[in-house]
């Protein structure tokens, strides 16, 4: 998703963020985000990759001061799409939080979401990517376990539990088994309805928050 | 560079390219080009970097329909800080020109100037880190002898030439070489006014051109 | 394949290679090939990676010195499966060359064909890994088209085109259509003889070159 | 280090691990190693990477099966010249328990040393990359924190702490402050005799264990 899509998604976000009062993440492509930070007030702009640099050489890098600078207030790291070495990603968690970036980071297995938990992002997006095509449909199992093991090593981290989630029932689901909070990418592009799907799943959000 | 710092740049650059109808790519952090698209007439604003994927799953990476969409004409690759495997470069090659983006692509060795030019980009920026430090002051030779290679392979690719340019004598310099441009960035950054250094520096490029 | 089936598998190609009087290059593990160089004679024992670094740091990379030293005589780079940068894969075959390793490249599209012999490898293996699971069926049109393009650059690089090979006909037919040379993995190790297979394909060969 | 000088020094450690009963783990080049192991008796031979595939593809890829079955006994992983992802440093652990390799992985600031030992390796090796050319001199603070660090997230981990040791003094400062073993390179390459060298170490190791 980019350009035009893109905005329209995100003004969709930032109307129903308002109106539920909730905290909501959105990212897109970093051509796009300056614009979406100009023209939404409610959102959490957050780009999907930074890297740990400091101003100067770095062609074709993604500068952190640059991204703060423009209004974005989190990164996305180490999606299984974009995986970083353990001492890169430790080495931009520490650039983020010098610079007052939020991190959200990605982890798979149990043993990952416990390693990335000792790095101490503020977010952890707990995705079964090694299970995916494996016919094991331990979801319930997954969320619980991944919780627990990042909870046990970091209370303080907030924990998004995202995968396959794409209604208000999922939404009760995962919130139920302990997330934190969570998310949907291609469950709320293929809706009918953008709006009605952000709605449906904002509303499972907050009903369950009281 | 980045945030004002990178607009001041553009809009002076912008200035001049129009005082002296010259051909100006202009590079940024891809947090900024957006907003420079928008106040800028004259620049051909170039992104750092780009990914060879297709609009779908890809987080973290540079979508190529991306950056078109939001009025980026041309794509830096394979910079010695961001270097990438031969079918990478081939694949994100032929994407841009599917979609009508410029490619711009760095070269060191002599032989690598050769491969790269087999791949076909629109422009090559020859550049010799290998030397850097070595001490050889053969700069020189290697003008020539990478000019010489890129236009045996084929002699549509522009050249650019632009290590060690800072004044109106190395582009003067470069441009007898053989060169089809150049460019500068520490030695444009450095100087006490902007915009005195570029005016200098494209004045003695259309003095050549004449 | 390594260990016992490795070694087994080199010396049925060590009785063949001397039986046919054809230059034979084998691959394997690193682990196995110190040993295998001790037990054959006629083969041409081949690393299927090498780092470009020298004697000192580096550890977890492979040391050129320490293959010639140990009688490995070749080297495979730029696997699909092992990709490398255009500076990388320069600067690796030039140290091969000093060292006096022989370099066998791996090439994929017409345009990294060509590439890659501007970079002067010793020997090319053309695979078309990008048409996999395409449905382009055009192997013809793929053999004649990177062997043209290798001999344009340069004549000197001994071609090898061996994908799809898996017996006597596909041997003729890739050496008619122009290659010097060809090689099967898949279509060796799941022949119920290995030594009925190789001898097929081996005699197929110098039948074909008399 | 490689051919006959790696046969060289393995001899000596293999000669010296016996006479003090010590556990010595030895590396080198994967080409080497395989003759060590038939050479030497008393040494844990240890290669320096391997990745997590499996038999089938990966040309140019180190085959855990392969290691295993030529006799080596552990493997190095993310060395600050090699680093890993998470998702790949977790994978490849898990295939090393698979096939009862011991795991030596390297860790460099105190959050890396408690993340990777959540991913529950059996040795650990800390090493200040980051504080080398910071003349930051706090090396017994980083011994004594890197050795709290792992035993608090899993006190069965092995430590090996081994920056700037090169002699009896050295290893029993580092014994001293709580590390289960110690190691070197430089210290003892340049060393007049390497069997003093070793010997010097081993025997201050061994008197400090009593």
């Amino acid at each position: 998703m980019y350009g035009k899509d893109s905005m329209k998604m995100a003004k969709i976000a930032d109307k129903l963020a308002k109106k539920y009062n909730i905290d909501c993440i959105f990212t897109g492509q970093l051509i796009d985000l300056q614009k979406i930070v100009l023209e939404t007030n409610n959102l959490i702009i957050t780009a999907q990759h930074m890297d740990s640099l400091v101003p100067g050489r770095g062609m074709g890098h993604v500068l952190p001061e640059g991204l703060v600078d423009a209004g974005i207030q989190a990164v996305v790291l180490n999606h299984a799409e974009k995986p970083l070495t353990i001492a890169k990603l430790d080495a931009t968690i520490k650039r983020a939080k010098e610079l007052g970036l939020m991190t959200i980071v990605c982890a798979d297995t149990v043993e990952q979401c416990r390693a990335i938990a000792e790095l101490n992002p503020d977010c952890m997006i707990c995705e079964p990517n090694t299970l995916i095509g494996t016919g094991n449909s331990s979801n319930e199992e997954y969320i619980l376990e991944t919780t627990k093991a990042v909870r046990e090593v970091n209370s303080n981290i907030l924990i998004m539990q995202a995968a396959g989630v794409s209604n208000a029932a999922d939404v009760k689901k995962v919130m139920t088994l302990g997330a934190d909070g969570t998310g949907g990418t291609s469950g709320i592009i293929n809706a009918p309805s953008w709006e009605d799907k952000i709605d449906e799943m904002m509303s499972a959000l907050v009903k369950f928050k009281k």
